[in-house]
């Protein structure tokens, strides 16, 4: 890495600090047994998070107008809902299906990983979730943050440079000076483009089981780590 | 107060939450002694923070550009110098200097009264200073902040109404779910022009020992408290 020192770093989030696919299986399970509903809900989660990147793409094509997060995964729920027998929910029922992202929970070295860097370093998310979301999904899995940065600030979606841009404007640092770190290679690459710092956390199991992206990196990113424990380490904390 | 239950309380924050103006002295005082230099510290705080709402307004009535706050103030620093024998400062004593704002330290109540809020609502700064003053600040002081909102974040100055709809925006909540705490008349009056619940809280040597303005509530805010453990017993914490 070059000569100035990372003051900041900001973090993907969904994948990355966050195991989404195991806590929203598990809780949509537990939300079938109580509701008496037999659905395969791994099937129900894969197809649902489908939604997401054209989602996204829609907005940042200009195709839709600024279109938050929750919205875009509403539509999809009621969408997919008949097709799994699940057309008779009431709607306190679907909007708590539709706010399990509000209640992630971290994969098991985030937290402890997170605490450690807050020691030296600024540490914030920098996620294209809802801020709304962030700020529950933060008080509900006790996640260190010092800011809460996010694409709703900017009205614009990762990998549109308005992000990364927005982030080393916010917090007045030199582009080198802030690292991301992220579980996707798609991500580093932006951040790299703008001249940041990047960190390749591995988490084969995002997508569960069969996973067959981002496994390992694909460029030289100045950090490449198994867990939060070692990226802290190598960070110095 | 109305039947709509709060769910988000933000804080303006300097005055209300932090003791600046005795932080600034107290900073100020001891770098002088660390340089030898007499100064009247006191006067020289009261004569820069006078740079404060003017500065705000021109951004505010379109005769400046968006401007950050610590832009505000190093113009005025470095007007004043010469008047105060400081005109031989370094630049490294000069961004010293204007960075006291980063090392404030809060009112006695503070902390402890936001921990007890934190645990039953979404707290949050709603600051005309820039988000990384802010994000410094709160480490430097310890302040358990769920989420920073700043001015920065809209390129609005209170009390423009894009403050308060912003965060009524970011944090998806009901106007008379979200509850404004101040030290300040004018803070609070803008809120509730939003449907915004309101919460005076007497901090009457913000300005010094002979401070005349925002000594007592000027309507019928929903709560009036001495500090941050009053405000926190009347909100059920």
């Amino acid at each position: 890495m070059n000569g100035v020192a990372i003051k900041a770093i900001v973090f993907d989030t969904f994948g990355t600090v966050m195991d989404w696919r195991k806590s929203i299986v598990a809780d949509f399970r537990s939300f079938g047994e109580r509701s008496g509903l037999d659905v395969d809900w791994e099937a129900f989660v894969d197809e649902w998070k489908t939604a997401y990147r054209p989602g996204m793409d829609a907005v940042r094509m200009g195709k839709w107008p600024w279109t938050r997060v929750d919205r875009i995964y509403r539509v999809k729920l009621d969408e997919m809902l008949p097709k799994y027998g699940l057309g008779g929910l009431s709607e306190e029922q679907k909007v708590y299906l539709n706010r399990v992202w509000h209640r992630l929970r971290p994969w098991p070295d985030s937290v402890a990983g997170l605490g450690r860097l807050k020691q030296r370093y600024v540490i914030a998310p920098l996620s294209n979730s809802d801020l709304d979301c962030l700020v529950n999904m933060t008080k509900h899995a006790l996640l260190p943050w010092d800011v809460i940065l996010c694409a709703e600030l900017f009205r614009h979606y990762k990998p549109d440079p308005e992000i990364c841009l927005g982030a080393i404007a916010l917090l007045n640092v030199h582009p080198s000076a802030l690292m991301l770190v992220a579980a996707h290679n798609y991500d580093l690459r932006a951040a790299r483009t703008h001249g940041m710092r990047t960190a390749f956390v591995r988490r084969p199991t995002e997508y569960g089981p069969s996973q067959k992206t981002d496994l390992e990196p694909e460029e030289d990113w100045d950090i490449v780590a198994d867990d939060f424990a070692v990226l802290a380490s190598a960070l110095g904390c």
